[in-house]
């Protein structure tokens, strides 16, 4: 969804060449052999796919400069961010209160730009003005920090990275052991933060739902445009509520057998 | 310094016809003869000018749409609203907490830039999609709510507007009795939001400055651009604070006499 509006806003002002698309499986795969013309200015991508629960679990391999949408896992996963000429990320998944974006640029990309730009659309304007270049969002900077904080106190992102692991691993695990439970997306792309799955039929999905609800287990229904289940495993989730969660999913199939 | 940052931003893209000044004596008064080409796109002013403390007590005499930025008073007074082409407002002061902007605009000003636009940049997009093109500032937004609402218990904008002329009167007719203290502006461009005023020397305003402090009276500093005192009488400020500060003013006049 993010991929097809960056898609959508970079044709107004440049030529965009869309080299890999997973559409004809319902983006519930990560391609994996496209081409990156090298006379492209940057190749853009989105590193995890929220609604469909996938993720690019490697670093295109390409010349051309990346640029990359991380709204939905930095933070979540050590990375080489070296390897980046943008990324940009909003910060309500794993960074802290919706209003704040986070942009890391790498000073090689900016100034190639002739035509003229809206001040706030210039980052050389945000890093002359220290991220000020209007009233900054306090409240929602002030979350961050607190975030960041809390983040240090986990071991960092590499500390988090795994407890991330783990959450992962025992919610796959489990839907991989329960045949009533179907996972919707490729095994190899399966994304750390998102885990979307389906079941048998309508009815069954109504139990389940209801299940959880009682069992005070929110958020585990899918995006709209998807159906089934999402299950969010950001950062501030801690194991226990993935543990619950699977409890529950086994009880349930168990019942249902 | 609003005003200047606009015309700065409008020189990146259309051509900018400054009518009027008060640069001459430090912006310490509101410009009254000026013309305004028939011509014009727009004409685009500051309604209140919170470093300095003035304010435009009328609503400019011409043909052409108005483009206000009301960020600093807004919904602290009844105005026609009808009068404009566009307004926009920081929400910071009277609306809620920063990370907001508010913009009210008449369709008839839309769809006249034949350039391309960042969709950011399109109030089109932001009608068409509800004000949420992208994620927002949830926060921020709930806290307009909740200060609408509290606005709402006020009497609306015509019953804080009665308080907001209570508080600049007393705090103005303090300033006025009291030789010590020297308002800065001009009497009739006297703003109802900010009050600015100086002292007869450095020392005696740091005095002051310390017994503000000693009386719990905060953020009474003027803005470092200008020295001297400010108080801001925005919505959110009680008449109760207004009197404490007149009163500790009144004594602080009588010891220094």
């Amino acid at each position: 969804m993010w991929g097809s509006k960056s898609i959508k806003e970079e044709k107004i002002f440049g030529n965009v060449d869309v080299v890999a698309s997973s559409k004809d499986r319902n983006y519930r795969y990560i391609p994996k052999q496209y081409n990156i013309p090298a006379t492209a200015s940057y190749f853009h991508y989105t590193t995890n796919n929220t609604i469909e629960g996938t993720q690019m679990h490697e670093v295109p391999n390409t010349t051309v400069p990346l640029v990359c949408d991380m709204s939905s896992d930095i933070l979540s996963r050590q990375m080489d961010f070296t390897r980046y000429g943008l990324i940009y990320a909003g910060a309500q998944k794993n960074i802290g209160a919706a209003g704040v974006n986070l942009v890391i640029v790498n000073r090689n990309m900016l100034g190639k730009v002739s035509r003229k730009l809206p001040t706030m659309m210039d980052y050389r304007q945000h890093i002359e003005n220290g991220s000020m270049v209007n009233t900054p969002p306090v409240f929602a900077v002030y979350v961050c920090l607190l975030t960041l904080r809390w983040l240090k106190e986990q071991g960092g992102v590499a500390g988090v990275e795994k407890i991330n692991e783990q959450k992962a691993k025992l919610l796959y695990d489990t839907l991989d052991e329960l045949p009533i439970f179907t996972p919707a997306v490729d095994k190899v792309d399966r994304s750390l933060m998102n885990v979307v799955f389906t079941m048998p039929d309508a009815a069954l999905e109504k139990d389940f739902l209801e299940t959880c609800k009682k069992e005070n287990l929110v958020g585990v229904k899918g995006h709209r445009s998807v159906g089934g289940f999402r299950v969010s495993l950001y950062n501030a989730l801690p194991l226990s509520s993935v543990q619950v969660l699977t409890e529950v999913m086994k009880q349930f199939a168990l019942q249902n057998a």
